[in-house]
């Protein structure tokens, strides 16, 4: 494994991030369906972090890193690049402190999220669909602005920040076997990884990641981080590849990751909107996907899931009719 | 207005009925959105009753009349007439004891609600889509099975029932100026003007209502009870003619009906799900529809809003892409 020049957070850092975004973020609600219990065969504890503020777990990490910074620093703005729920979740942040954000958003991006993103006021900049692209534009941004640059997965207060979602969760549904979220960049999962070690050490962390973006998978596989994977999958939030940091901490925690297809995923999407209820984006619907791809590993236990965000565009047809 | 032959409950009745089902139903969500706050200029609290057991507030209603029966009684099973939630929620009402439940349903009801009565293990049995035709065949399913008819809303255990939501939701948001809840055959607001009487007797009691099914609202304005509407309108949950006793305490309770649109309420339903990320069947969406078609009947009030239920055909594509 490379070495990384972003600190990891520690368990502490989470209850920090915990405490700071407390008068900002939502305590999301954790729901359960017996239908999907029957179907999956497992106990399922849906942690809606798509009813977090911008509709995902994002807000969490973007307040906690606004937050973070001294009075001289926050009043230059922040700025990162993002397909979108950190981009929003930024923004929004920054509102809540009243300084300036600025947001670099590849071209090909969800338009809801976008929309989202100047909702919540932020000035928006486009570039090329390419990580590259994406962190040049970042670059110059911010030597034009003079801002603090946020990264949406590597950045240790977004880490933290994130890892408040499962620190929810294990305090709301004691004695989980399992807790699984979705991999994109990896800010989700290496702050769950951080708290289900400091809060329930006894509770394992899986990933779900799509079959079409799977560089954490193949990163751990070969033990080396896999940086020229190109994309494809219909989950626009998990195209990113995982940060170094983020890949450390998954291999400390002994986090395994499990594929699934974008097929599988739809469906899993499907009955996530039938039965809970719940809009939840494609990345989101990976994690069920996994439950019933890999019944094995979950049968007759108790598993906590994080729905990561609700941010669908509902004029997408997602290739079928839903 | 006509005398009725059911009593009505009491708020005494809906406190028994909160007790009754509070083993057996869930204590839904209240969910604020501050985008839908900004658009509607008043400050909304939505009682997720799309989260509810089979997706529908009708589980509490259908849950206190199968629990409030003798022993000796229920053995012999429920039955009753329903286009689709009341059907479900007796079926699983009666699950949860143990006893048969028989559910007739009208040809065109929507299939995703047919499944769910199937799935709760009622038995089903077809009948032409008018309400006299559904009559008749709930008394020969009486002469039958001996079984209990448990009406969709006319039964004083299910107002009563029905009547525990905005139970929760004025105790959950002190302080309301305004409750706001879909009218079909009035089994909801019936309950709701019950519970708000005695639990905040300063919350006012709105209803609304599709222009296409307008019976309430012509029931109020002309003194007498409407019966001879055709209903003709997206929202299939509320296109029963309402009830002699639902009407009465509609009007004893001072409660006024506001029309919506189908157009208004598709809407509203699409603001619904991207805003609040929640999954509603358009029944649900005429609340908010009616709080953006007269905004100066809610501007800078606090408005509870009860969000009937969330069983969406998703294959249904309501005229329009979503």
């Amino acid at each position: 494994m490379p070495t990384y020049a972003e600190p990891a957070p520690s368990y502490d850092d989470v209850l920090a991030a915990a405490a700071r975004i407390a008068p900002h973020a939502r305590i999301t609600p954790v729901l359960r369906s017996r239908s999907l219990d029957a179907i999956a065969g497992a106990q399922l504890h849906f942690k809606c972090e798509n009813l977090q503020r911008v509709g995902a777990f994002k807000f969490r990490g973007a307040c906690n890193a606004v937050w973070s910074l001294d009075d001289a620093t926050a009043a230059r703005g922040v700025l990162t690049h993002s397909s979108g729920n950190h981009g929003a979740a930024l923004a929004l942040a920054a509102r809540t402190r009243g300084i300036p954000a600025h947001v670099v958003v590849p071209e090909g991006a969800v338009p809801a999220k976008l929309a989202a993103i100047r909702a919540a006021g932020a000035s928006l900049e486009t570039c090329a669909p390419t990580m590259a692209a994406r962190e040049a534009a970042a670059v110059a941004l911010q030597a034009r602005t003079g801002g603090t640059l946020v990264h949406p997965f590597t950045d240790p207060a977004v880490i933290g920040g994130q890892g408040t979602a499962a620190l929810e969760l294990l305090r709301a549904a004691p004695g989980l076997d399992l807790l699984l979220v979705p991999v994109g960049g990896g800010g989700l999962i290496g702050g769950t990884a951080i708290a289900a070690a400091g809060a329930a050490p006894g509770t394992r962390v899986l990933g779900a990641e799509p079959e079409g973006a799977a560089d954490a998978f193949e990163s751990l596989r070969r033990g080396t981080r896999v940086t020229d994977l190109v994309a494809d999958t219909i989950c626009d939030g998990l195209r990113g590849i995982v940060g170094a940091v983020n890949l450390e901490l998954m291999r400390r925690h002994g986090v395994e990751v499990l594929l699934v297809s974008d097929a599988e995923t739809l469906a899993a999407m499907r009955l996530l909107w039938e039965r809970l209820k719940l809009l939840v984006e494609p990345s989101s619907a990976t994690v069920l996907a996994a439950v019933l791809r890999y019944p094995e590993r979950f049968a007759g236990r108790q598993v906590g899931i994080i729905l990561s965000g609700g941010n669908v565009d509902l004029d997408a047809r997602f290739g079928a009719p839903l």
